[in-house]
């Protein structure tokens, strides 16, 4: 009974001229039917492999995983810039102009949006189910190449998950690359993320997963990474790069971390939190604002201005430690006009303790703001006296010498 | 002359009706025999492939592992949570009860207690020998399912190593994961280890490993990682939750590091240091320790009380510096009842370096306790005046203000 | 038409005698040039993978890589310590006395220096170029076996790309490992690289790339890392060990980051700063620096005495902090003879920020050393006063207590 399943080499079971090279998702779905056909035995059911060499494959069908430990599996994340092509004129002479490698070319006309969903009701939660080393196209954007909008999710998770892995994968020109809703013990890892309006999505909740080791970088309209009810979420050795509304975005997301990131931003908000947010460490950071470089992208932003502070607090007990904030928007470009950009913005909450960072800045800057209703937070080290401000009493400050 | 082998389609050279479908284990011994036959010239020793696709594979036979070079290597690392089925009433209507993927079923019946040893007397030391992407299932516990007893180790590894590779493994149900001796330039990455006795144990000696990067959890009854008279080792980038006895356990290890993991316990003790421990750092981890919230573990711990310290320290000049503890027992949960907790406790050594370090608390708690046999630790910035306790005089203490 | 190819498979298209036995380098050129012929068009040119299983192939001809998309993939990193071996008087008891896996001997004949050389003009980039798990071997270094030098590279990139990944190799016996030019989004990640001249140099720009989760080691004539004009640079969860002449070099780069890393060396300059390099962060590292304890290696070093710090820095706002050292020499291997040892000092550069380190010393040590050129420094919580030396007055102190 095989349980490697190569897509160039699969005949479909009712209609052969459904191939990879026609509708890859289709395909794949009748793979999946065979597993299961293959595996009744509630007492073994190890799953499979679907193997996708390098090519250029359509999916005009969305493919539905309800069978824990399959791996979906390809041999090339194949990112190239289609930004870069798309806002080039004449690509006439050009070696190559779409990405490549194992790839997916999400065009569904089934009516889905995903590509692939993920989901099964009943016990247990669906475990194991790899994404691996492949890449996942949304081919275009519309109502043109810069919008970062064509309503197109890579891989979207829907019902509760365990130990699930996406990784060495690439994405790109998809609104949504990954969403993941209720997972525990996910790992994201080793992927190159880029030019999709979200790259991680973690919605409802979850637990102990991690995303580490990444390349990321999302679209003015979307996250780079978000995470929603989370607890002890660890985001540590990923590279996130521009241009998504946030670099880091949580949402009532407790315990978690964020640590020896790279980040690099062209607009305020790069950690952005949202609701009530506790215990969060956010250290060994770097952080770079500058402005966008890039002609095509100069018209767009994600609507905050420098007071908003590069990191966006709210919640409790979060501690900021061990950062070096590197900011450089010249002097005529922060907004609104005349204003002391802020590098972080304490917005709510109690009890938050910011230490030991370090920030440099193109022009004066606010490195600490305390809100006013913000209450008993701990500042030190982080600023020296002309550097802070507090609308509230209510904190403690140790000045930078 | 073929280098990879597949498990399923090698027929064993002496008895063709010892398959993978019967013992893998005696299996792959075979292909073992046939890689050492094929490579008989010392100048000439790459190796092999042993390939093992997603199935379920019963090991009655332990394999023994003493040629260098040799990948053994699955697709799937098949975790599921064997521990929350066990304490299911009724699992009839599930979709699957066992752990999947390139599934080895754990069943000795040669008397031997290792699924793989890994041993070779002489020179050199076995080199580059890596474990990828498979399931070790140790299947059940002995007496009960909540015992993280049954003797089984899923790779034990017993002469002196170097450049080994353990990645994108997934171990569960066995009371030994992985136990390397004397380990040169180790590389554990990217597993899935849970619901086993123990996970890493390195033991005896050891220098210029690595950790990084693995979902882990252990039982109460054993480490989630331990590690022996290692130097250099690196321990980063590890989501490490419940229940191990501790979440990183050093006994007798110098400069080494344990930074940017996120730790999670039910218990205290979750760094513990045994011995004389000298010159290792401690930053950038979250630690989170609350109670037992599950039923079925609910009557298990560790034995060690809330004076323990969430960081136990014995040793000299180590660093402990920019991280985030987040206590939550109820008043009532706190034991010796009435007790105050500690975070951190320096039980002995001298120079010992505790700086910048903030700790949430539910309790009233002390954030660093200095036992009277410690000396010359300096605490900076990581507790109150009220929230410091010294058994000593000998020490510097700075308050966070 | 195939994507995947197979060197011990594949017939070379004009002259069957070579081989991958015969010359590796050759077929795999033959290969490409039949990815190349195989896929005209501009729009669709996913690229290939070759793959090299286990074994011992010689590379007589420089493969050159100009297409995107490709990987080329072995199974097995296969080091050993070549150093070892050459070192040892007799082996002819050994079991194995080469590297292995899926081993390329660089044997060039055809005048070349490189066992890779990637390189393609005109537009687009090269993107997604992949190399993974599989050895490159120098076989041997000249005059001697313990020089360091052969002139070899194991992976050249020359010119401008994207997306690239160097991962889970091993490079063993090359002067250079991996040279990359102008990268963009490069990934280099779960590599062995020791017993090289250099193991990675990034030459020339580069943005947003990572190096992270390695073993690496070099000579003492070359790099572990060298990193040339590049922004955003992201390493961490390295174990670096020795015989560097630095552990890590930056010429000229800016807002990178050294987090998370375990480094060890028997040489001052473990942090080698050259030219001017600007708001980088280097924390959560653990310095370990003693004397070379190999007999074959004691003769030689990197020529920088004890005054030149641990980690040397020139540029501007670089925030050092939360590092642990660890200095071993002896007093009478001190260089100058009876010189106090530097672990931090501050050669040139204005407003960088020294914070919450810990050095550990067998001798008396300057832990942080401001010289007369270097202006409006911040040392805090570094030093107590009799640890800080200034050669300036333009600068801040605050005394660990």
């Amino acid at each position: 009974m095989p349980t490697v399943f190569d897509v160039t080499t699969w005949t479909h079971s009712t209609n052969p001229s459904i191939t990879c090279y026609t509708d890859i998702g289709a395909l794949i779905n009748d793979i999946i039917a065979r597993i299961k056909q293959d595996q009744p035995n509630q007492a073994s059911k190890p799953g499979a492999v679907i193997y996708i060499p390098p090519g250029d494959y359509p999916l005009k069908t969305r493919v539905t995983v309800d069978i824990s430990y399959l791996t979906i599996k390809g041999s090339g994340h194949g990112f190239t810039s289609s930004s870069i092509r798309y806002n080039t004129a004449d690509t006439s002479d050009w070696h190559e102009v779409w990405p490549g490698g194992s790839r997916i070319k999400v065009e569904n006309t089934d009516g889905r949006s995903e590509a692939f969903l993920v989901s099964r009701t009943g016990d247990p939660r669906l475990s194991s189910v790899v994404f691996k080393e492949f890449c996942l196209d949304g081919v275009g954007f519309s109502p043109h190449q810069n919008s970062y909008r064509n309503g197109k999710f890579g891989i979207k998770v829907d019902t509760a998950n365990d130990a699930f892995r996406i990784e060495g994968m690439g994405f790109v020109y998809l609104e949504h690359a990954v969403m993941v809703r209720d997972a525990d013990a996910l790992n994201i890892s080793g992927n190159f993320m880029a030019e999709c309006g979200s790259c991680i999505e973690l919605v409802g909740s979850g637990q102990a997963s991690k995303v580490t080791d990444n390349l990321i970088g999302a679209g003015y309209v979307g996250f780079s990474v978000f995470a929603e009810q989370h607890e002890g979420l660890l985001l540590a050795g990923n590279n996130i790069f521009p241009r998504g509304r946030s670099s880091v975005h949580f949402k009532n997301v407790n315990r978690s971390s964020i640590t020896a990131n790279r980040l690099h931003a062209f607009y305020p908000g790069m950690i952005d939190f949202e609701g009530v947010n506790k215990e969060n460490l956010i250290s060994g950071n770097h952080f770079r604002r500058d402005v966008e470089p890039w002609a095509p992208m100069q018209s767009y932003g994600n609507g905050k201005d420098d007071l908003y502070g590069l990191i966006h607090l709210r919640g409790d007990n979060n501690l900021v430690s061990t950062n070096l904030f590197a900011f450089n928007v010249a002097a005529g470009s922060v907004s609104p006009s005349g204003a002391t950009p802020v590098i972080i913005r304490v917005e709510s909450g109690d009890a938050n303790h910011i230490s030991n960072n370090r920030a440099v800045s193109n022009v004066a800057a606010t490195r600490v703001l305390l809100s006013s209703t913000s209450t008993a937070t701990k500042v030190l080290d982080s600023a020296t006296a002309s550097e802070f401000r507090a609308d509230t009493q209510n904190h403690t400050f140790r000045a930078t010498p």
